[in-house]
C-alpha cells in the first residue's frame, strides 16, 4: 500500500474503533449480544442466519439483523422471511461495513435497542477488508464452506485471526468435495490456536441447535459492563 | 469511503492504468496474451489454472503463471506442479493485484516474455477489490463456482461487469448443490449482456478442452498492435 495512503487508513481505523467502542457500550447497556459476521460469497452465510433468527425466536429470544452487501438487497428479503426485524446495507462498492454504517443505519431502522436481546450484522463478502473494522460486536464469527479448500485460513490469516469463532458450513456436502476435516482443523488452529469451531449445515440443520445453545449461554455469561 | 480517500485512491487508479497501459504494449509486442483471473477464495481458481497449464503445454505452447495472495506461497507450489513456470505475489494485506507488482515480479523472475505464449495471473481471492485494478491483461476471467449461489452476479456487479469471460467450475457438483443454471445464467446475462460462458470441473476435466480451444484461438485472432 502507497505510504500516504497507508497514512490516511490509520486515521480511518482509529476513528473506527472510536466509533466501535461507542457501540459496544450501547449495545453492553441494553443487554444485546451483537454478532459480526464475516467470510468469503457463498459460504452460505445468509441461510445459516436465517436458520439462527428462526431459532432464537422459537425460543422466545428478541433478534435483529443488518446485512451487507456491495449491490442489491436480496439478502435482506430472505432474512426477513424468519420474520426478525431485518435492514440491508448496501456499501455501493466499499467491500466492508465500518461502525458508522452500524450506527446510522441503527438510527435509520428506529430499534429500540432495549427491546433486543441479539443483533447479527452480516459483512460483506470478503475475506480480506472487513478484518480491520470493529463493529462494536461481542463476537466475531468467521464461516468456512466445506467446498472452499481447507487451506483458507493460511491464505487470509488476518480474518481467521482477529475471530473469535469459525464455523464450518455446508458439511452435508463434506463428503461429496472430499472435505479433509484433520486439515482444516490443523490449519484453523496454526493460525488462531484454540479457536471454537462449529460445524452446520443450513439445509440439514445439523450443528444449528448446539450454535444457538452456544450463543445463548454466551449472551447470559456476558459479563456486565461497569 | 471518505472524501479524502476517494481522491487519493483517484490518483491510484490513474497511477495504475498508466502502467498497465504499458504493460499491455509490452505483452502485444512480445506476442504474449495475458489473462487475469478473478473470484472469491474457494472457486477453485488454481486448480483449473493448474489444469489448463497442462494443457497448454502439453500443445507446445510456452505459458507462466503470476499468483497473487494474500499471504502464503500455497498456490504457486500447486501450479508448479503443471511444469510451467510460476512466481508467487504475496500481497501482504492487500486485496488485489496491482500494475506495478506485475511488473516488478516479471523482472524479478526474470522471464523472457518474447518466449511466451500465455501469461496467466492469478488475482487474490476477491469479487470486490480487483474489479477496478488493469493489469494490462488481454482477458480478465471471473470464475464463479455452482457452490457459491447464483445470485452473485448480482451482488458483485463491478466484477462480473469488467470481466470479458465467466468460468462456471466445480461443475461437477452442480447436482449435489441443486444448482440453478437458468437463474445462474440470467444474473450474467443481467449484470453483462452477451459475456461469454464456460462451464467446467477441474476435477473431472469437463470443459476444459473447450476453454483451451477457446483461448488458442483467442491468442491466434488477437489483432497485431499497431
Amino acid at each position: 500500500m502507497k505510504p500516504r495512503l497507508l497514512e490516511i487508513r490509520k486515521g480511518v481505523l482509529e476513528k473506527n474503533d472510536l466509533l466501535a467502542d461507542g457501540l459496544r457500550r450501547r449495545f453492553h447497556t441494553a443487554g444485546v449480544y451483537a454478532l459480526n459476521w464475516v467470510s468469503s460469497p457463498g459460504t452460505g452465510k445468509t441461510a445459516l442466519l436465517e436458520a439462527t433468527l428462526r431459532r432464537l425466536r422459537e425460543r422466545g429470544l428478541r433478534v435483529a439483523a443488518l446485512v451487507g452487501d456491495v449491490a442489491t438487497e436480496n439478502d435482506a428479503n430472505r432474512l426477513a422471511r424468519s420474520g426478525a426485524p431485518v435492514r440491508q446495507i448496501v456499501t455501493g462498492g466499499n467491500c466492508h461495513l465500518e461502525a458508522d454504517m452500524i450506527e446510522s443505519h441503527l438510527t435509520a431502522a428506529g430499534w429500540d435497542l432495549n427491546g433486543l436481546d441479539f443483533l447479527f450484522i452480516e459483512n460483506v463478502g470478503n475475506l480480506v477488508c472487513p478484518s480491520s473494522y470493529d463493529l462494536g460486536e461481542d463476537l466475531r464469527v468467521v464461516l468456512l464452506s466445506v467446498t472452499e479448500g481447507e487451506d483458507k485460513p493460511l491464505k487470509y490469516p488476518s480474518m481467521f485471526n482477529s475471530s473469535d469463532v469459525a464455523m464450518i458450513t455446508k458439511i452435508d456436502l463434506a463428503e461429496a468435495v472430499e472435505f479433509d476435516r484433520a486439515s482444516a482443523y490443523a490449519n484453523l488452529e496454526a493460525v488462531r490456536p484454540g479457536l471454537r469451531v462449529f460445524e452446520t449445515s443450513a439445509k440439514t440443520g445439523k450443528g444449528v441447535e448446539a450454535w444457538v445453545d452456544f450463543l445463548v449461554e454466551q449472551r447470559a455469561s456476558r459479563r456486565p459492563q461497569g
